[in-house]
């Protein structure tokens, strides 16, 4: 069954051991000349290289296999236009249950592919909250599915926790790590990584990254309630949503504090990535480098861990002119 | 001083040694979902991620390296507009010592930057052949600095067989290679590779992969003399030269086979390895993996290594429509 409460340390260690086999040990990077162009030491955990291009395989992938045979029998469901909607469709047709994927009829041809690519069953929503969520009861009332929120369930929290482990694991003997970075959505990402630093290096502080156009949580933190994402306005389209209870719970407690970066350096930033280190990132990863960009002085000689969580851009419509 | 023959198995372990600390050991990556589609299992080898962002590091380090205190004390001298321009500069720098470099007038910004960002003092000349040999010359006569051409000298040579003798060293112990593919333009890096092969991995045949539009190469083996590269017409701008006395005879004596691509299926599989492995490689690079896309059948099944010789594209140029 889900985890019940916030993930503890063995949860993490569990949750770890359940998917390692189904995810890749993605490696984590550096480049000299974008150290020396920020002067300080930065170690990129390249997500991009996930298995669906994305962090979310080890949420998606922890919850799926912590069902029981019984518990699953009837297949998974989400709501999702994103890296969730394909990482909850491998990870079911790893364990050959159906995936239900509620999608908005206006979804990206790129993203309908991918879901399909992986066997997920895709039941069309208008694009709005109502439709989704209409659609989504009607769905597991019709199948019995299981019901995997993207974020607001302990046990996808627990699976992206593994991304920062692997991170300390990797590096702590190395590196005294001042910072770790994490973009902030819906808080899945974040509020994992803060676990992992409170359990496995607790002298790092977590910084949560997140679009000046879409600042909900920075806000949320501010004034300790959680803000709505009412018209989000970036780029990034992993970090449209607003955090959830469980994780804005988890993230007030560990987070040191929410950085904001806007458009102009995100797309700066990623096109610095993809430049000088030769690899694919979306615009919600390298916001994890923009809000270094737009604060130096912060961060002059500290060591770094930033999540590049994803790679999956649509080539033909980069934010750059071609 | 320069290896004044063919070199042997000796003179590549010894490049090897003498660059290393010099030079990326870069990645050799897997992608099943390529390997689903092409019926293969294929073994990428990041040269992308190489420093300069090409293998030409290699080479130039080791020709530089391989000079005494005496015979480099006036610098380094060629005519290149690519890869091997910024290679030769950067070794340069680190040795210390001056770097000469020929480009067209009409060479791209972001290739004039490279060389400058590693410290190549650059002289222009008309875009033609008798400009190019003119100036050099005389930039010769004037500093009496070393010419190190771009592939014609054993002791690139040796260096660029090094990417070929790491791949057989990560390798040979987990899976028997059928077949190594490298691209050909000059080829100083087909040559190394035939070499290696010869030295490391006797039963791994070599495919040099070229151009359609740029196949002087192929028609060179097939009629036994070197053809010019006259008015070539491809994507591949590291590709266009043609081989000299040096290459081609080790070539010749040593080559499976060269492939031919067409600009269509180089620019399919550019995108393919950009969408897939999420990385950024040129289309001189791509092309390995084209010839197999355009050859399926010989291919099924086999092991095959491809180097993915660099990752230096424009951004803002891309081969598809954005």
């Amino acid at each position: 069954m889900f985890l019940k409460k916030e993930p503890s340390k063995q949860d993490i260690i569990e949750a770890h051991e359940r998917i390692k086999n189904y995810i890749h040990r993605t490696p984590i990077l550096t480049s000299s000349s974008i150290n020396s162009l920020f002067g300080c030491n930065l170690f990129f955990k390249c997500e991009n290289f996930q298995k669906v291009g994305a962090f979310k395989i080890r949420g998606a992938s922890n919850s799926v296999f912590s069902l029981s045979e019984d518990e699953i029998q009837n297949g998974v469901a989400t709501h999702s236009s994103g890296n969730h909607a394909a990482a909850l469709a491998l990870s079911a047709k790893i364990r050959n249950i159906p995936a239900y994927i509620v999608m908005p009829k206006t979804a990206t041809r790129t993203k309908i592919s991918a879901v399909e690519s992986y066997g997920g069953k895709i039941i069309y929503c208008e694009p709005n909250l109502k439709s989704r969520e209409e659609t989504l009861k009607n769905i597991i009332n019709e199948t019995n599915a299981v019901f995997v929120h993207s974020y607001d369930n302990y046990s996808v929290i627990a699976g992206q926790a593994t991304c920062a482990k692997e991170i300390y694991e990797e590096l702590n003997n190395k590196v005294k790590l001042d910072f770790i970075i994490a973009p902030v959505g819906g808080g899945g990402l974040l509020s994992g990584t803060c676990l992992s630093t409170i359990y496995f290096s607790p002298n790092t502080k977590v910084i949560g990254a997140e679009p000046s156009g879409a600042d909900d949580a920075f806000r949320s933190l501010r004034d300790n309630f959680i803000h709505p994402s009412i018209n989000p306005s970036t780029i990034c389209d992993g970090l449209l949503t607003q955090l959830s209870d469980k994780t804005f719970s988890i993230i007030k407690k560990n987070v040191y504090k929410i950085l904001r970066a806007r458009d102009d350096s995100i797309i700066y930033c990623m096109k610095l990535i993809w430049e000088r280190m030769k690899i694919i990132v979306e615009p919600s990863s390298a916001i994890t480098l923009a809000v270094i960009f737009e604060n130096k002085e912060e961060f002059v000689n500290k060591n770094i861990a930033l999540i590049l969580t994803g790679g999956n851009v649509d080539l033909e419509k980069l934010p750059w002119k071609n």
